[in-house]
């Protein structure tokens, strides 16, 4: 007799309001018997956080705690240890629900569990609220409307990327704002955006926050974003 | 005395599976004494039927039928008369829950009522998963990663726009496809991407499919998107 396998579930949780988690997350959330997800340097998780009142009491849980470093190496170890961990429960027909802040696939780290276990056991993946438009909703501005474009960019990326995507694109995404502020405005400035450029910060969550991208903090969190629409006449 | 005024919800129902609806929006929903919502030419509303299952008996409906055509202005007065009856609600104190197909920031018909009603009464609005990401869950791909950049292009805009903006993108998503297919389908070869081109319809509703780009129909619905992620190691 062959035992089916379990299947691993990447669950979106969306931008951070547990209220903001969609009706299946949140049902493969209760009726979970294992969890998985990832952790910060020995921190909390913040993807735990966001389910925390839909975790049952008893729920088996594998935390991946990823070193705060730039070097690959120690975060693919923990990705392996946790991989394994997860077929344990797989290979024994036993579901894994593997949480995931925002999208599981949109700058999330799921794909590197659904690269170690996909070509073994079945893997669903279920989308999630990003916090793309978490900010659009908290900042109350159109992203884009009939044909305009969007683009999503990374602050990290260098200033002559960033610029060319900035002058190619309508709407203007930048994540993972961070320590990349002041070089972030000032490129903006020098293409003439500054006065369309909205800074969001924890879209969401209790302590969220808007302002003109000008009066910003220089030194921001890490879940900030900037957003410029620059649309012909968005709200017409 | 004065009557504290309404306020007017534009909630993000998700890319059609009404288990992607956010345990916020539903609360919202099922409590609503009054909804609102397109029709499309004296056709069903998918808002609505994203909704049904949480819509009590006895709410009021209020229903913006839109006309078949690209000429704005009939698109327009629908609108115009849809504020109207909501504003009625909303002066009287009653809150008036708007339902949108995906996220209501996002290609979203919202942005015409919250141009209409924002400045007078309060707005909120509740962000949804978009079809993009639902895609993606669909097609198991990861979108974007580390710092990748995502534009999203619609499909009617024209050859010289589309290429340009093809070129410049790692990740692409192609909205509004419809009847653009062969046109896009070449364009993407024409650019060496046809290889990595996915064809997705109808993500997350029972007739969703998915298939290379190369063997995609010709003919394809209003509501099928292309992807190409061309990430140097995504599942990595």
């Amino acid at each position: 007799m062959t035992l089916r396998a379990g299947t691993l579930y990447g669950v979106g949780l969306g931008p951070g309001d547990p209220d903001l988690i969609t009706r299946k997350a949140a049902r493969l959330i209760e009726g979970a018997q294992v969890i998985a997800y990832p952790s910060l340097a020995g921190g909390d998780s913040f993807a735990r956080a966001i389910a925390a009142d839909l975790i049952a009491p008893g729920t088996q849980e594998i935390r991946m705690d990823l070193p705060m470093t730039t070097d690959r190496a120690p975060a693919q170890a923990a990705y392996d240890q946790g991989a394994a961990a997860i077929a344990d429960h797989l290979k024994r027909g036993t579901d894994v629900v593997a949480l995931c802040e925002g999208d599981p696939l949109f700058y999330g780290s799921f794909m590197y569990l659904h690269a170690r276990l996909s070509a073994q056991y079945p893997v669903e993946v279920v989308p999630g609220v990003t916090s793309v438009t978490a900010c659009a909703a908290l900042a109350a501005r159109p992203l884009v409307a009939r044909n305009e474009t969007i683009t999503v960019l990374p602050g990290p990326l260098d200033d002559a990327a960033l610029r060319d995507r900035m002058r190619a694109a309508d709407t203007l995404v930048v994540m993972k704002v961070g320590r990349h502020l002041p070089r972030l405005r000032a490129l903006l400035a020098a293409e003439g955006l500054l006065d369309r450029a909205i800074y969001v910060e924890r879209a969401s969550l209790p302590a969220q926050r808007v302002l003109p991208l000008a009066d910003a903090p220089d030194a921001a969190p890490y879940f900030s974003m900037i957003l410029v629409t620059r649309g012909a006449d968005p709200w017409l």
